[in-house]
């Protein structure tokens, strides 16, 4: 029996420090890039910054797109109009389906023809949505090697383009994955980026309700978007910077490597030797 | 070319209407149930209102203890000090490896040995980390039939006991899942409930850092529990009461099959004909 412990000292050894050694695994192998600043969204709520990275390897069209009317300021003062907790938060004017936009329709960036000149990290084969699941440029990715094809997945904290029926009727709406990731979407939506900081912010915009399909008539009982800005338009002594992973890197090897064999003896049942591609920390830090 | 279409008229056209068909699809078939006041939990934060169902069929010693902590008003006034977006939120007083608490240590209860008594509805075989999955009670479930064994699933919105190293190590402090099904950890905690309705309010539990591993030192900073209630306390004309999908009727084995086949048109893909058992919109309905 010890002496007395605070709640600090129980805190060092928190019954769930075991379940994210692996979060911190590696730390020293790692090795992180900067993202682009052409590639860097600041989107600002009320409710916090969140900081995006744009994927123009996947989905170039769009974010070609996105990019105009990021810098048009078309989606400053807009809301998140439709939001449905553990699926999407989906923004901007709720117009893409109106004839009256001129705003260009986008093509279908679905998924791409795959190389082998494109970086590629393994995670999975026995995944259940794609015949190999892995990393590229710090995104999730699936790639079905018969088709020579690969895509972007619908992890949570993707961010892909809305669309109607027709395939190529993206516009100008987005969404962002808020929950268990819905896979079922992969090879479907113009996926074209990632929160890369502040899914905590993402997870305060104001749901709708499930029975009006998660949409906010009332405008004043949604949060909006006060600016998005693309880095690359800020100064450069004023712009943040975000690294993210290196899932190229050895230490990334390691810690999905790590993951998939759970060593440690806090677990009793030894899990599966599978990873989850949507289940692998991908934070980034955002800094001076 | 039609007439001008104002924001109402094209939200009712939402891109992603087709996308969460299934969400109100059978509903007229889908039965509902309505939650024993014994298992039914009413969680007030600052942040709103949250309700969980407990489950004493996959956990009995588990749900007797947290109703007991409960009725004594354990958890009033504590807080969520272990926070991390995309993983769990976890509450308590900290102490639970603490060698002065006189609360009962609890056994292992990570899986049930299974008989052909408890109902059970199946969704996928090919699921990476359960031979099967399915649900029984409204709960997701996975089941090793070679073990004869079934035990709850890590889906968000799941509440679970934290524990030290040792598998009966569990004793005050709990978690809920606020991301990405951490399913690695099946077989390996005490989960003994679900969030039925609330997660838009978990997901506004503030956050620890996760360079700290998502602990929360400053009191002052964390989100606090004002109380919890169980049901049954509560006089039965102030009661609220809990209404979940029958995961045993015919409407919820006809929304299974809807998601598994995604027949509509909006899908130019058509994806795996599988399911994520935690993928699945479980939620519940309170009324008075």
């Amino acid at each position: 029996m010890s002496a007395a412990k605070g709640r600090a000292a129980t805190w060092g050894l928190s019954a769930f420090l075991a379940l994210t050694a692996a979060n911190s695994f590696a730390a020293n192998d790692l090795l992180w890039r900067e993202v682009s600043p052409d590639n860097l969204i600041f989107m600002d709520l009320h409710e916090g910054r969140v900081t995006i990275e744009l994927n123009p390897r996947f989905a170039p069209e769009t974010v070609e797109q996105f990019r105009r009317l990021v810098q048009e300021r078309f989606y400053d003062g807009l809301s998140f109009y439709r939001v449905i907790d553990g699926f999407v938060a989906q923004g901007g004017d709720g117009s893409d389906l109106g004839e009256l936009s001129n705003v260009p329709l986008i093509d279908a960036e679905f998924e791409i023809e795959w190389n082998e000149d494109i970086p590629f990290t393994s995670a999975e084969q026995k995944d259940m949505f794609a015949p190999r699941t892995g990393f590229t440029d710090g995104f999730a990715v699936g790639r079905d090697p018969a088709k020579n094809s690969g895509w972007l997945t619908h992890c949570p904290g993707v961010v892909a383009m809305a669309r109607n029926e027709d395939a190529d009727s993206s516009r100008t709406d987005f969404y962002i994955v808020i929950g268990q990731a819905p896979r079922y979407l992969d090879r479907n939506m113009n996926v074209f980026g990632r929160v890369v900081e502040g899914m905590e912010v993402v997870q305060r915009i104001k749901r709708g309700k499930s029975g009006e399909n998660g949409i906010i008539q009332d405008e004043t009982a949604s949060s909006r978007i006060r600016s998005i800005t693309l880095a690359a338009d800020i100064p450069k002594q004023e712009r943040l910077s975000a690294l993210v992973m290196d899932t190229g890197s050895k230490g990334f090897e390691d810690l999905l490597d790590d993951r998939r064999k759970r060593k440690q003896k806090f677990f009793h049942h030894k899990p599966p030797k599978v990873l989850d591609v949507c289940q692998v920390p991908m934070g980034g830090r955002v800094t001076k």
